[in-house]
């Protein structure tokens, strides 16, 4: 079974956008065991979509289209698959009825335009996303092939491609050999450090050939070390996964902070909540990122109580009493985290303050960072840690979230026992 | 002149690694006025590159490869080369010179694969980057066409593009025109209400086809119409954008909040600091992301005093003063705004309350979001509106940021005159 991708969109080709969809489905395709030799970018022009559409059902047996379902001018995907098919579109009642509910439940009034992605090639069936987007997919059987079609917007195309067509492709596939993946997080160690103490693991694995680990480094989202099995079935392969885990975990230790999709926010988290500790936080070079990222993650509120983001100076001395003095110090961040306990009543504090850039401050340079924790019943008093991270103004705010959430994990790792509980 | 773009490496394929290279290439060709219909990504595959270089060069003029130059197994591309060229592969010498220099300024010994990359094929040039990376780029000419290669380490690419390959290129094509585009970025209307706002001015452009208009949704940056044309030089282009600017303009009013890169964050911090007022926010369902965003933009400080982030609701009673009672409400975001401007010292409070979802909260759907603004000496105390926004919970806190900051936006346009000046 073959797969390739088409995106659809001039902006593509400007590089206005760039493509990260087919980077994605790809991804997709590769653990469900399904080979994929091309992706194309075309852009909005009929003809040469057409051609994209035809060459690359000519060299595989299914073909995803992504993007140019939208309700404008240059939204053409829907007449080019029609014409490939050699039918007319035609309105789906259904899709149209779900669009207008969309806009009712918004209290908004529908476009006429909007009308259109309600229309289906004759022979073509949509798949209706799980979200109330208003654009559904397609799937258009062509011969003994299959084109499908899904909307260029990243988390719609997500849905539908995860829950439609990856198991419809499996099923035509009489895929029976799994792949499945599993991802370690880990913070605390370079990808040459990691690569050290996994050394003679990696060595093992290249002559059993399965599974198989990789390194994929991604900033503010630590080092990922992602485990690749292949088995029989699911079941299989998640036996190779579980063992690798276990054998991975004993040389990584404390680096590794959680799995797959677990970030360090739920990481932290959790830990709190187990405790049954409250987090308050106090931020100056952040700007509220480090209670914006926990918050991402529902049931954050059992935990945050909140974040006083003091960006001005005076904020720091007025609402958290950070003495008179340099804000960017060991002393300021110390009673920004008392601060942020005080003020927001919660068990923990934690801190950031420092320079993100482009200019220094206080004499520092850029990426100077200073964190600060309050342990509260469970300390003596602030601590704090000073760091230099790399990267511009963004970057290092960035980074700043996963190294001052990764130092408030390890103290707390550190605390023994089944603490705060009752 | 067409030229397309064809990336190689099976990373790409599997999502391991984005594809920026073709996004780059492809605007460099639009700003130099050569039209690129197509960009391929191809694997690691002999047979496959060869069929995806055979195939762009049958549809364009001109082809670009990015990736597979260098010193290990998988990089083919040389040689995927010489067999569409029909020759064999030879030693460049002073190639090979150069790579041995390189090392030997590192100190380092030369790995004799490296020499791998000083073979090129018979009649094709190499391209020595400007850096002293290892693998040069090469110019194929192929009967009337030629095909680049160039290294897919995106600096060393971007050295040998700008360089080498687009003056190449231009010479080639004769080219004297180039295309410029201008992005208008709006807020408070959907993609199809636009477009039927721009329906007469899209018909009188598609008669005349110079310049164009394009729509793009990008979510929580609003939606953009980009508008693109093609001059004889900068200086024609750049004269046509204007004038189509001050077209949209007058068609799309204060919908139109920046332009290009500049976005709603920036917009609002050079109102409010034209207008020498600071801002304080109060954040529930956004925990922080709208202080975060604002942070964003350099110079933020001169305007943004801070956030209070109270994501537990006894922190809006304590803090921020919100009466008891429900705190999904006008009530309680008045409140909070006018408790910003309290307790940050704020000349304006900014204040959103909501639910992010999943679940509902004080009998309000996933979606419900209030938002308060206090304009202080400039209103008439605090005011408020409901909104209902769509999509998940990360969707919801993030359209709560663009919705509450075009909602200021509004009133300060409301507001008459140069106000708040001393």
């Amino acid at each position: 079974m073959r797969c390739e991708v088409v995106a659809v969109g001039t902006e593509l080709l400007l590089g206005q956008i760039v493509d990260t969809n087919s980077s994605w489905i790809g991804e997709q395709l590769a653990l469900a065991g399904i080979d994929s030799y091309f992706q194309t970018k075309v852009g909005d022009n009929h003809a040469r979509i057409v051609a994209a559409f035809r060459q690359a059902l000519e060299r595989s047996d299914a073909v995803i289209v992504c993007g140019g379902l939208g309700p404008t001018q240059d939204d053409i995907t829907r007449q080019a698959i029609a014409e490939v098919m050699g039918v007319d579109l035609e309105l789906d009642d259904e899709v149209a009825a779900r669009i207008e509910a969309m806009f009712g439940s918004r209290g908004r009034r529908m476009p006429m335009n909007n009308l259109l992605q309600a229309e289906v090639p004759v022979g073509a069936t949509a798949i209706l996303d799980p979200f109330p987007g208003t654009a559904p997919g397609l799937l258009c059987p062509i011969g003994d092939k299959v084109l499908y079609a899904v909307p260029g917007v990243p988390y719609e195309m997500r849905a539908i491609v995860e829950q439609a067509i990856i198991p419809d492709l499996r099923a035509r596939a009489g895929v029976t050999a799994t792949i499945r993946s599993r991802t370690l997080r880990t913070w605390g160690e370079s990808e040459s450090g990691l690569a050290e103490r996994l050394a003679g693991r990696i060595k093992a694995l290249d002559v059993a050939g399965n599974p198989t680990i990789a390194f994929l480094a991604s900033g503010i989202e630590g080092l990922k070390v992602r485990i690749t099995a292949k088995g029989s079935d699911d079941a299989a392969a998640d036996a190779l996964l579980d063992a690798e885990e276990v054998e991975l975990r004993a040389l990584l230790g404390e680096l590794v902070f959680g799995l797959d999709d677990e970030n360090m926010e739920q990481a932290v988290l959790a830990m709190l909540e187990q405790r049954g500790l409250t987090l308050g936080l106090a931020e100056s070079l952040t700007g509220g990122l480090i209670a914006a990222r926990l918050c991402d993650v529902p049931g954050a509120s059992a935990v945050l109580r909140g974040s006083i983001v003091a960006y001005a100076s005076d904020v720091k001395h007025d609402v958290l009493g950070v003495p008179e003095g340099p804000v960017v110090s060991d002393t300021a961040v110390e009673a920004m985290a008392a601060g942020a306990r005080r003020v927001l009543g919660s068990d923990i504090g934690l801190a950031v303050t420092g320079v993100a850039g482009p200019d220094g401050q206080e004499g520092h340079e850029p990426g100077t960072v200073f964190i600060g924790i309050d342990l509260g019943a469970l300390g003596a008093g602030p601590t704090s840690l000073a760091s230099r991270l790399p990267g511009d103004r963004q970057r290092v705010r960035e980074f700043t979230v996963i190294t001052a959430l990764g130092a408030l994990r390890q103290q707390l790792l550190g605390v023994d026992g089944p603490v705060g509980l009752g």
